[in-house]
């Protein structure tokens, strides 16, 4: 028994050990009887709902998940949940001070970490201090973007042609109708994909300091309700995205386009530094650096590097972030809508002095010099053998 | 001005608004006064070392990170975080209950869901509904599979092909060693990667109940010690991981092969179902896949869907898993371990009736339904036009 | 034994089987003795020169090799390769002819494929007739350009930036010295990557009617001279191509934007063609179509499609293409320059109607709707059971 | 006017130029008027079935593409051509000698190479020098492996998971009956993806001295013949190959894993030699590796590398390889079957060497060796700044 084809036998035999192949085919039949009751959908938080929620799935309200803080603060979270039934606590934990020398970010930053991870937040919390003690980062919003991408069909290649001629002619129509509906989005470049009948627009925009994807909804339709009525050749089919954004998800387009922020950060480290703060020579950071450039590349991994997502999702719950953003390329955040404006992300934000209007570049860069500190740490951990003992340890 | 230099030139343009290029550099420069006091490492947690903490942040503990809940509840989060300063909370809404006729999920489960993207749980709601309303989905886990790739540098590429042969010879050995370390995983397979005189060993293991990205770890670093000891051939480098795994990132390896766990899933709808749950046709469904399914390919994802990663946080979050593996392409979920434990999580994985161990299975299939139904719901929400309207309904 | 492992040791084994490993290791290692003699190197094309290469050869010009014909036409062959020793003869077969309606190409054009694989022509052929029996298929250059990025390393990011401002600020210069060089090409836009320390410009150019690699290169030279000697901030190194252009690679970013021409065609097939044709009905193709496209989708494909390359080698190399760029996401033919002159693949092209200027944008509207018929023939062939028959039948 | 969107613009500009947007939609549409009259398909070739093509061309047979060589050597071409016509003339040059110490090779080899790409004979023949003058590279067949991947339909999820368990338990019959068609291919491993109610099985083959894409085809028609007749769950659809096999495409599954052989070479150069060869020094050489590795990764390449499609495409049409493969990952050669037995094609494999059974290894190890030396060649061109001369020189 070789190859993969063995593993796949085992998997099934372990399967089939418990039983025989048309009971487990019996057990993964559709089943009407009983029928099931939905819970009767809520989109207005308080507690008279919550607790209808909680009868409805049979059991007390959980005393961890409707805490008495939680409790009291039920008109917080209203416009951010449906079917609201309490709230998760994620250990939060503090990294840094990591100074920035930024465009925006100008300063000493506490690094706010939400995660149940065991050695992340001390990971993050040397790269941080070895970076600070290097006179900080320098981090650089280079470009900053948000599209949607809305999707249309017509009766042929032809029409689809007269109409791309079209939305090209109509673009400062299209931007008044976008610009309307924001006060801090602009629409400022559209691309074109002609694939068939099919046509994808691929409308980018700035979003100010919101991380902006219901902005960019909302604007994009604007001109899809204008598009529909006024375009002068008929519309088989319109969608206000024809999944061609990338809106959470890792898509290629993205990693060499811009979606949310670029940023590129810089340190420079001294011997002394790398041997005080993690314990390892230059060399050894190169030498792992290049074995495991090229371990990405081998994978297939979209860009290279270690670990990203960790200091990404830990930095995007606890201030606030869309965390199904830790799958995209970019890095998408916002000072102001979504989750910013939550009680706890929100105290977060101001401990680190960036709530509020005017401060997402300067968290962009904070993001950014978190991730370089992130990465010197990993590599230096794996460079030197510390990764699996700091687990050992930290993870008890 | 064409182009997107002109784009450049713009967000250039915006920057030098407010000052002149020479004072940017200034601002960029490493500053290496004042110096930076780091927050004192902290790994174990309690009242004494988090008021330390905030201390050292300069600030009284905010009452919505350190909430009497979390005050009282320390020792439930060591282990878990390092420099604890208190909890973010997420609101959690409840959705469901979906119907999973799985090898391992039986039966009707309520859904946790952890964000603060409005129309998220609504979202993923109706989805759930329609697919119980339809006897439940067929899920089923086909595949499981963890892997960490140790690499070896050596003196030239001979030594290395010597290396692999001695590797695959003590491939029995390898195992005996990798199991000893852990009473739930199991090494079951070796892949090998002979870059010039560069190894990489890819382990792939299974891992029982855990997500298990540190057992795995502790396992291979059980190999490697071994291997530093007996390997016949001088080894100049070696590293428990390296970046070949695919750990927290999104790479094409642990696509077309299993990283966590592999699952289809199925449902069966009729046009009245349709209508009911989600206003639409049959026919206006297949228009849309088609149109998002080819737009997926054109911005180039690995595999094509709309939004996985919403229902992968949010599940994630509400139970415990590791948020940062939103970025790869597996479903990676725990019954047991890592955050699992913690309370308000541990009480999700409760109302589910899949808290610890041997539940991973079934939870695995819960996942897949419930991205099924995101997936479902999506797509009748783009289809017919309802996507713009919820979203601007549900985020006030 | 179970897994890959197994199936390297396999591999291993039948290697050691000959011999064991240390003298497999001794066959692996450099060998300084006797010395190499390199040929000579012949960057011009004459019969004196030939003779000696072959005469460094060690044997008397093969026959097959330096026939009559290519005997006869030495001078031909001068400026499109070196240490020339004859030809290669590869067998052409024609196929159509082929009905455009296009924006440049309007008519039918025999289709000229050089291949030595059984059934390619075939195949093509029958998928040309088809579309030519359904009035032809609508082809139209949607995009053109071809890109060149040089890139640049600096003391710190600080500098790098001063660099793109002044880069920027420079383009129009830039576009001065570029288009000085070519009659044809034009520098149209810039795209900028800041990667730390590094600079990648991404040059983007129209070239005319060639296929434009060396124009680019040529161009870009120009102003990195100019970079080299104006720039008013230090460089450390500069390239005229950092790697990231994509040239003679897939690379997605190509895909996601355009290198060469990006075209897109379409025909509309009755179900009375599509029997007499490939005898098959619109249901077994899209059935088919849905079940591949998720296949191609599932093993990472860049785009979604049959056979491209099959179409696309046989053009290139029927007409005086660079056979490379297989490689690459766009179409890259040109009408004059490379190997368009040399004698066999300008008659391909006269027959075609397309040598020389103002047709290349035809000839890749002719290339577009070549492989929309090896699309549809490939797809029809493999949901009919035709495939194999047909290869049994025609591979002797 | 701003972004893509100006360029867009601009390029439909220079269309409606020349004309209105109606008379081009006009030339857009199919043109049933006159029908085109089909050449009449010829899978013989023959004088007089190439003269009827001809007559149907409506021209004199071209002497450049019917030349008295090709016209004396009809039979020649019979089973690798359809609708023959002549021949495609390919200059020819020879590099190297590289001395190549592999586990298959071993010697020194001269490298014909087709192509019409001024500087490429140059560039790979300076290389292969340098490696001879080396001791020659290390080169070594690492795996081998080709795959066809036929997908199955069925009326649900549960059917396809028998239909799995089936066919995991048939694969002894499978390999017999895949085995007994080829007596050089072994069905060695499948690989199982179910999605839904599909399933798709990547059979994984060796396949002797030969390329190999016909042998599998036929191997696993003859498997679905079997599963066809025997398989005790009804089968909606069948289909020899699903497009997950990677045939002719640049797949990640491809990458990751193998498809031809997997080749690794190495070399070591001493600074004297890098000056001798290439005017350049090991830092050089470094710095512009790093570069260029980072720029292959930014856009997004699969593998990280210079021009493998060059050296590639040219030693595949020299050695009458399928040219179409150049697009594909991995190093598919062989030394019988397909062109390998055309006239020149064969001259040249016997050049090296390498004409028949048993040396498709070997020709896999040298053409890693040739594609070595071309990256080095490249690397120090565009580190040195002799990249555009040496295109400007030789492309005249």
């Amino acid at each position: 028994m070789v190859g993969k084809r063995s593993l796949t036998s085992l998997h099934l035999e372990s399967l089939l050990d418990k039983t025989d192949i048309d009971s487990i085919a019996k057990q993964l039949e559709p089943k009407h009887e009983p029928p099931v009751k939905p819970y009767f959908p809520n989109s207005k938080v308080n507690a008279h709902r919550t607790n209808k929620l909680w009868k409805a799935i049979g059991t007390a309200p959980h005393p961890d998940i409707l805490d008495p803080w939680t409790g009291a603060h039920f008109e917080h979270f209203d416009g951010n949940i449906e079917n609201f039934i309490g709230t998760t606590k994620i250990p939060l934990g503090i990294a840094g001070p990591l100074r920035v020398n930024g465009l925006f970010a100008q300063g000493d930053y506490p690094l706010p970490l939400a995660t149940s991870e065991a050695a992340l937040v001390a990971s993050y919390h040397r790269g941080a201090c070895m970076i600070s003690a290097a006179g900080g980062c320098t981090s650089m919003v280079v470009y900053q973007a948000l599209n949607r991408a809305p999707a249309f069909a017509f009766d042929s290649m032809r029409t689809a042609g007269k109409f791309v001629a079209w939305a090209m002619e109509s673009f400062e129509t299209f931007q008044q109708l976008a610009n309307s509906t924001t006060s801090h989005g602009k629409l400022v470049d559209v691309g074109t994909t002609l694939e068939g009948n099919h046509v994808y627009l691929n409308f980018e925009f700035t979003t100010g300091d919101a991380s902006g994807q219901n902005m960019v909804t909302i604007a994009t339709q604007a001109v899809c309700d204008f598009i529909q009525k006024e375009c002068p050749v008929p519309i088989r089919q319109l969608y206000v995205e024809g999944n061609l954004s990338g809106d959470k998800k890792a898509s290629s387009q993205a990693y060499t386009t811009t979606r949310g922020r670029k940023v590129t950060a810089e340190v420079v480290l001294t011997p002394e530094i790398l041997e005080k703060y993690v314990r390892a020579t230059p060399r050894q950071l190169i030498d792992y650096w290049r074995m495991s450039a090229i371990g990405g590349v081998l994978s297939g991994t979209m860009g290279v590097h270690g670990h990203f997502a960790n200091g990404l999702a830990a930095l995007y719950i606890a201030t606030g972030q869309d965390a199904a953003c830790v799958a995209e390329p970019g890095i998408m955040v916002g000072t102001v809508g979504g989750g910013t404006g939550l009680p706890s992300q929100k105290a977060c934000l101001q401990l680190m002095g960036l709530q509020g209007s005017s401060n997402s570049g300067a968290l962009a860069e904070v993001c950014a010099g978190l991730l370089l500190g992130g990465e010197l740490s990993i590599i230096a951990a794996l460079a030197t053998g510390d990764f699996t003992r700091a687990h050992h340890k930290l993870a008890r």
